[in-house]
């Protein structure tokens, strides 16, 4: 049984389960919930693992439009994790996202996991389902860097506490830097709260997703949502500053990378609007890389399949 | 670094989580998660485990007089579990309490975790803080069945998903009934809903919680929130039927059951009304099993100490 068959599942049952976040009056409500060995290692320092289990529910919000409010966070803790430093590291994200943790629950266990409830208010929420043929197609940024920085974390580079990446001794000088990014992105990803809350002010978007598993997979949750198909043109899709140099070198898979890479937390989104003029509107830019169509989701004329993450495989 | 530990450096980071819930405007939210071999093993039927891990959430909302409004549901599933027969019990459940699953996540994992948030609705929470010297101290219903019935299931019993009881062939008859009504106590635990609503509407009632950590624990959060003492008389403390008959055949430490039990569920409360006066208000019965005082928590004159459930021993 696969994760899409489960959640298909679970939309049977809870029908409001059909978003990045649930819809309660005006508050939009999300939960994430990150494991040990299956999400994160234990190789990656704490504060990382704080900062992006409070940013993958923040990425959740933003794909809402909403203002973050409040998270819960539950906690089971092994042994080799120091309850009290990660606590104080929840705190001090949290602080920064202006959220407020109002509670949680703590639990002894053998592998960590980290659940953490989040909750916003909005009064347009953006949703799946809105996408409208002939809208055009858009990502918030760059994509690339979250897989790649994944790849590096899984073939002998790691990161410290404080920030530092250490490469294998045989990486040329030329590609470090680039690793050195890639990795950062990957352990602390930045959830594009402010970009949310303006999307659902411009009452031309008419969709919205944040892509947490992968270009392709989420285009097709946001097509089925919508009952539309969708075109995307390979080169308008904007890659991460210098994958493209880097990923040979470096064993990555481009394609992979930018069109399957999950984790990305960017926002993809659909408007009438034109790039100039949405940018214009946003004072920063967004990407187009594509139409919604009436039916299929095709890369170039081609069938897109999705190949993202399923944390069920 | 026990529990308590953990939890008052929590306390110091987020003032908000001291309650059985946080309030926001006029709603409570709760978090609460179970992990496999910390709060339940395998050989407990998944429906049990579902009903369960929601009835820990609302005894929550129960414990602050909160109508039940919504669950979100965050599952990291190993192997074992069937994840939708999972999804259909805890839809079950939901039905069941009038409580809407409005979303949540799924995660692989190698053992069972279960956490939910669930939110209420109430115009005046009923608060650990709000009790005062001259308080009676209240218990809503006998104590004892759920220490029982966990003692049981490590010594040889077991429970079917249908609610059947299995003890060991040297049991005797007259012991069996009273070890499966434990059991299923144990295991199905119901949280009091209607009660903390009714004791919300009524002024006199001063302080509640719920008593998941065992009577003598749950009594120290009580007496810590609210800077007071109080006097437990031990005869006056309601016992769960037939406990005291079958305690001694079936091995089971009755002091430590009634006093230290954890997962019972029960509220404790404190209101300045007579037990006659509270139990025919609220139609049905309450048991007085003491008083709030200036400082020290006593059980017959003697000390109490806390003794009940820290999920980090």
């Amino acid at each position: 049984m696969n994760e899409r068959e489960i959640i298909e599942h679970l939309r049977r049952r809870f029908p409001r389960a059909g978003d990045d976040a649930a819809v309660i009056d005006d508050r939009v409500i999300t939960n994430d919930m990150l494991v040990e060995d299956v999400d994160f290692t234990r190789a990656i320092p704490l504060e990382f693992i704080a900062r992006k289990s409070l940013a993958v529910n923040l990425s959740d919000l933003a794909a809402m439009g909403a203002h973050p409010e409040w998270a819960m966070v539950a906690l089971g803790i092994p042994q080799w994790v120091d309850a009290r430093a990660f606590i104080d590291r929840i705190a001090d994200a949290a602080s920064a996202h202006h959220i407020e943790i109002i509670g949680g629950d703590l639990s002894r266990a053998e592998k960590f996991v980290v659940s953490i409830t989040a909750a916003g208010r909005v009064s347009r929420p953006l949703l799946r389902s809105g996408a409208r043929r002939g809208d055009r197609l858009y990502v918030s940024r760059p994509l690339g860097a979250s897989f790649a920085g994944l790849h590096l974390l899984q073939n002998g580079w790691s990161i410290a506490a404080n920030g530092d990446v250490s490469a294998p001794p045989d990486v040329a000088y030329a590609q470090r830097e680039f690793g050195a990014a890639a990795i950062r992105r990957h352990v602390d990803p930045e959830p594009e709260v402010a970009l949310g809350i303006a999307l659902s002010s411009i009452a031309e978007v008419t969709s919205c997703i944040d892509i947490s598993d992968g270009l392709s997979t989420d285009l097709h949750h946001l097509c089925e949502s919508s009952q539309c198909g969708a075109i995307v043109e390979r080169d308008r899709i904007p890659l991460f500053p210098d994958l493209l140099s880097n990923a040979g070198p470096l064993g990555i898979d481009t394609a992979q990378a930018v069109l399957h890479g999950g984790e990305e937390f960017a926002l993809l989104f659909t408007s009438s609007l034109r790039e100039s003029e949405l940018s214009s509107r946003l004072g920063r830019p967004v990407y187009g890389i594509g139409r919604i169509t009436e039916r299929d989701v095709l890369l170039d004329g081609k069938p897109l399949e999705p190949q993202g993450w399923d944390h069920f495989m």
